[in-house]
């Protein structure tokens, strides 16, 4: 099982962000290539990262940058095995391939193969790293306890590989990852098995301390927003 | 065995260069990682690919793109087994990493291992792929048959997969690819294993017909340069 996943400088991430750090990036370029490898069941081995640096970035960053990279890598067991270092005279872009196995004789978790009368469920609690992201590109420092557990959310997500293969030897065949958000991950399963799906917004297990954000109802950004 | 290479327009290539053509362009993405590969003396077997594109691209553009790609993967035995698209406020930045395998029982070729008194030798011809930078570089469409087969050299280098399984069944152990220029390489392979390299000016396969090159003799584009 492979895959890979590309960052971009003020598409994916911004420098100026309050409370940004190198050593996070690199943490969260491994967060979401290992959140696609949980996604089908997977354990990480190896990684191949290649980075596409501006000349004027600092020693000091590229280092913080690879230690996060490397922190997150050996968290999950994964070895880097390989890269590349370009210069660019645009945004960082930084991309990881990650490679793992499945145990033998198990197959992997795919979107493929949904059918009439499934229930859909959903790990952890939605919606917060939404409201980290609408905190951070409104370019305010979060104040709260729970603020500063919604940027962590948006810049320092877990990758859930071990839910993952508790819900495969559980018997589940059928997942996807919600970066892309619930309601469009649940349309990727449904629509190409010919399904339609129902979901409840006042079922959603949406992150307590949300409550009202922004002026968004909360459940909005939990169906709606990537996580 | 994997290899990853990122290549960034307006460092590795530019889109006003005579010639250009996203065809071309995706065909070269897979031809720098297949050759880390045959310097490895490896055997593709998939890639993985992450393109990130500036929104203003034409879709005509991005489908020329991928069925370079797809071409040079599937001529090279290649399966492309997945990848992402990024949009960037930047430079078109496209990165592949391609996997592949070694007959059993058969060690990689690497740069370790050189031991004193061993002849260095390389395959091809050099100095033509430089010769075509310099000629895309000044903005001058190439006028001879020379000039052509240069630009191509540039624009569509072949990886040497067959030379590499070639020098692996002939005992060869150390080798490495001169994409940093021949001089760069035998240096990265002499200098850990404590040795100095004697390399003769009039004894390298220069192209024939580079004859003298905008002034710059031959052999030190056959040396420094990259192919």
């Amino acid at each position: 099982m492979a895959t890979v996943d590309t960052m971009v400088e003020d598409i994916d991430f911004r420098r100026r962000w309050p409370g940004f750090d190198f050593r996070k990036l690199g943490r969260r370029l491994m967060t979401i290539n290992l959140s696609d490898l949980a996604a089908m069941g997977a354990t990480p081995r190896y990684a191949l990262v290649s980075l596409a640096l501006p000349r004027a970035l600092s020693t000091w960053a590229i280092d913080r940058l690879y230690a996060g990279i490397a922190q997150q890598a050996q968290r999950f067991g994964c070895a880097i095995a390989g890269g590349d270092l370009s210069a660019t005279r645009g945004p960082l872009t930084l991309t990881a391939a990650v490679f793992g196995d499945l145990p033998k004789g198990s197959r992997p978790l795919t979107r493929r193969g949904a059918r009439a009368g499934w229930r859909i469920g959903v790990t952890g609690r939605l919606g917060s790293a939404a409201a980290g992201l609408k905190l951070l590109e409104g370019g305010r420092r979060p104040a709260t306890p729970a603020e500063r557990s919604w940027v962590r959310a948006q810049l320092e997500p877990v990758p859930r590989l071990e839910a993952a293969q508790i819900l495969r030897r559980a018997g589940v065949r059928v997942a996807g990852d919600i970066s892309d958000g619930l309601y469009r991950e649940v349309e990727k399963i449904a629509e190409p098995a010919g399904l339609g799906a129902e979901l409840w917004a006042d079922e959603l297990p949406i992150e307590a301390s949300l409550g009202r954000c922004h002026g968004v109802a909360a459940w909005r950004l939990a169906l709606f927003d990537s996580e």
